[in-house]
């Protein structure tokens, strides 16, 4: 099941209500950019990868709301969706890439052809994006695999399984090509505060699969790693800075210096699309700063004394000598970063029959 | 306010519930040892120290169900007592150091003296365990303020409070002493997972003062450390072995693993009580495994799909060589700690006139 699904006929983006599960499953209906923004703010839809695409969908929507032929004004009203898609989270890279990728190719069409071709075509890309990520993740996850040996306690964190993506995953896209190949993987899932993508989400996707795993508090991970249980960690990232310092869900950054104390392998998993060389280090990636209450209420019933002043910075950086290996749709992509990432991008940029297929 | 209370008229120990604040003050009355055993695997009432002093009433209370006058029957008697109170919780040693006191101490009386009058005296013996755990909190606060610079950002775990205690706190000893001494703490609570005694409790105590603080979930640790945010760290303890190596609320490790990577130094505080020279190192000490719906559910409420695995160890065990000092009652003990725990022991166990108070 994918977490989207465009009703053509409707003109409806149906997005998986991800707050809500797994206790129920909802379908958020979206008829417009100010329904996606609203999807993406209060985290009914989440992952980076997926982030992507479902703003891609929220652009071509946006579109539909300009009626004339003039390509100037078109392209104005589509500079506004845009920018207000943009500025709902600012961490994920791919949410930013989604748009601006949808937002040239209109440009182009409707200059070249008309505002009703670019209108039509944006719907097309969406569909096209939707697609890659799903054939994206699947190459990632063979990649991965060469990562994981026979038998192996895995460590993940967030979600960023099919419900982070439009299908099958990144860092859960790399268990989960382990498992079918045959690889006794026990996975041992962070329950992931505040939000506790890990408790609600992670689980639901692995029992679902029938994939072995133990949930644990956050505050566990030093625990079993100090036993021996933890063989490698896979996380997924939200946003991949030139010289390999990573973004990713809060948690992940004590995941890593626990890592490295333990001489345990640790990898970050995700689409090239992920990597923005425009960023030097992860010192310049914005850090999204959410409300107090998702950590001082639990499913709306308060776990502190209210005015409790909490913190809640969605994200932390985890520094690229902190990682041993990032995975890639493009390949394992190995230190020094700086030359790797930027390899990695290049390949995705080259025409199919060049890029490599078998690394 | 004290966490328990003992009514001399009724014969009734009063347990301030732990597990409904900061909702709710509700108290529960215990009539007799299995009360207040039920109360302790319930974790209405909880914290090594409070441990120790609960359960000595619990013997106390326990005795009261003796009626003859044989010393025998009644030592018989006692050590069903003993034992069921023992069992409650595995890893926290000052439960079993109180009941053992206790037996002890009526076994002396009871031969020397008569049943009535061992009953009568373990009653003012739980009496003075109380007092002298609220004097040895105040002495350890007052040594551990030492370690506290003028400004300091402090990160702490779970609750070690006057909730953990009779009164003031071990490691929020040392907080509330730096406060009290006009130091410019800020304290960040880790909530604490799974039972968010951080969260709840410990949040609850430092609002009272105004104390300033910012709740974290606990994933959140290496961030704030990477950040500058946090100049010294300091936890409880459940079991201090002779080597050091500590037990202590799920998540401690954690936390000594970012301090040593950060180069921050972490400090454990906990009255004598706490350091068992019978056991030689962590790997002696039994961990707790506590049901996995601690984890599973938050306030009753499911967080994760019904029959998901999960892992519950209530306590990790910290290396002594993460432990940059040992705050007690006696003073502060420095690594090697074979020697400075045995030290501060017998520094402890010598008559009252030749212990060090000046330290």
């Amino acid at each position: 099941m994918r977490p989207l699904a465009f009703d053509h006929k409707r003109n409806v983006l149906s997005l998986l209500d991800q707050t809500r599960l797994p206790a129920e499953t909802v379908w958020v209906d979206c008829r417009g950019a100010e329904d996606v923004a609203d999807a993406i703010r209060f985290m009914q839809v989440r992952g980076a990868p997926l982030l992507g695409v479902a703003a891609a969908y929220g652009v071509a929507l946006g579109a539909r709301g300009y009626a004339g032929t003039s390509a100037d004004e078109f392209l104005s009203h589509l500079e506004r969706v845009a920018r207000l898609l943009r500025n709902t989270r600012p961490t994920a890279v791919n949410l930013g890439w989604g748009v601006d990728r949808c937002v040239e190719h209109a440009r182009r069409v409707a200059h070249e052809q008309s505002v009703p071709a670019a209108q039509a075509a944006l719907l097309d890309l969406a569909n096209t994006m939707a697609e890659e990520d799903a054939a994206a993740n699947r190459r990632l996850g063979l990649h991965g695999l060469k990562l994981v040996p026979e038998r192996a306690g895995i460590l993940t964190h967030c979600n960023t399984g099919s419900l982070a993506t439009v299908e099958y995953g990144t860092a859960l896209g790399v268990i989960r090509a382990a498992h079918e190949a045959g690889r006794a993987v026990h996975v041992y899932v962070g329950e992931t505060r505040p939000l506790l993508q890990g408790a609600r989400l992670t689980t639901w996707e692995l029992w679902q699969e029938r994939i072995p795993m133990t949930l644990i508090t956050d505050s566990m991970a030093g625990h079993f790693m100090a036993q021996g249980k933890v063989d490698l960690v896979v996380v997924g990232a939200d946003r991949i800075a030139a010289n390999g310092d990573t973004a990713n869900k809060i948690g992940t950054y004590t995941l890593a210096v626990l890592a490295d104390a333990h001489r345990i392998p640790f990898y970050v998993a995700a689409p090239v699309s992920t990597i923005d060389l425009t960023v030097g280090s992860g010192a310049e990636i914005p850090i999204e700063e959410r409300s107090p209450l998702e950590v001082t209420r639990i499913g709306g019933a308060p776990i502190a004394p209210e005015d409790v002043p909490a913190a809640n910075p969605a994200f932390d950086i985890t520094p690229a000598r902190l990682i041993t290996a990032i995975v890639t749709d493009q390949g394992i992509v190995l230190p020094p970063y700086e030359d790797s990432l930027r390899e990695a991008v290049e390949q995705a940029q080259a025409p199919v029959d060049s890029s490599e297929r078998d690394d």
